[in-house]
């Protein structure tokens, strides 16, 4: 297997109040995409980051495209020996080894591995501000990074329109509509989307307590 | 309009460490439970608390029942002249009085009305470990508390067997089954719910950045 990590990092750091891609804003003493970086080290061969442009200049990185998805479509095209790809979101610092390690290995002859918490608050469908049904809890995961993939199935599911790549919201979709299937690995809820200053302290707050 | 206020208490500490129920856990300060109280008192003529046995002494407190539901409805029955109940988790101690304000506005003559934030993960259906589909989650919503009903509608509601009670994740589904029409009133993501230590923190950090 030739394993390449993938890491979109085209994130804006608006959110985040951060001066630059959010990428790049200081975590704990360092950029919160190392921290991405050290969880995949020694699980990849390669590791490409789609980057904002202006950002692409270091080996392999890559430009970011419009969406995430076409970023990802742009990192894996550098890749072109890989048969096997790990996409992790910059955006996801609380990353463990473990965890993409049982990605890894849950992966099997599936065609996608995915990290995924049971959902714990109840989930409606809404239309129009009225509430049209409650979904089963039982059912449902909500979906994190990193979600590792055969290369090939990967490749074939992001040869498909713009705008459809720009409306997926993760890249297991993609693959499930190309027919694949995606196993759901269990994830500790604590890997947490750094989107806003409140998220960044509750982030600090869980890597302080690892050490 | 005589409008109850319904808080089931009956949350274990376990999770969080605390020898005793949840909310009575002390977070910045006081006790858990307190903050709902004040979130809602003078918007409430009463305030019905559901406390596990043993807690039940001082007034406007009843014994929870075996599940959430079953508690709701112990306090409800307390309270016959209520015309509007305002049902919040003794667990969720960020809620402001000006979300439960809105959800009281925005009841108007529908039989529910109900905190609600957009879903921001994206959420897939599984089965056996497998990814069934990924759901379109522009049309999902997060349910939280406070939840409003006409209490008329909440009292019919309740009346169904046990099993639905304890099946049930949140009060609305009950309305909703039984043929009431409610209403989403979107809620910041920070009416989180209280469950581990670390969510004490981000509580806590959240309560210190308002002051």
């Amino acid at each position: 297997l030739s394993v390449v990590g993938i890491i979109p990092a085209g994130g804006s750091g608006e959110r985040l109040g951060a001066s630059g891609p959010k990428a790049f804003a200081v975590l704990a003493g360092k950029p919160m995409l190392e921290w991405s970086l050290e969880a995949l080290a020694g699980l990849c061969e390669r590791i490409v980051v789609a980057v904002p442009a202006g950002f692409e200049d270091p080996p392999d990185r890559v430009r970011g495209g419009p969406s995430r998805s076409e970023s990802v479509r742009n990192a894996l095209a550098a890749a072109p020996e890989a048969t096997v790809a790990v996409v992790h979101d910059a955006a996801r610092p609380l990353v463990t080894r473990e965890l993409v390690e049982r990605c890894l290995s849950e992966l099997g002859e599936l065609e996608g591995a995915i990290a995924a918490a049971p959902v714990t608050d109840t989930v409606k469908e809404g239309e129009d501000g009225r509430v049209l049904r409650t979904l089963d809890r039982s059912r449902l995961w909500s979906v994190q990074t990193p979600q590792v993939f055969r290369a090939d199935a990967l490749r074939r599911a992001l040869e498909t329109d713009p705008g459809r790549l720009a409306a997926a919201t993760d890249d297991a979709s993609l693959v499930e509509s190309a027919g694949g299937t995606v196993r759901l690995v269990e994830a500790p809820p604590e890997n947490l989307k750094v989107t806003t200053p409140l998220d960044m302290r509750i982030a600090e707050a869980i890597l302080g307590s690892r050490c």
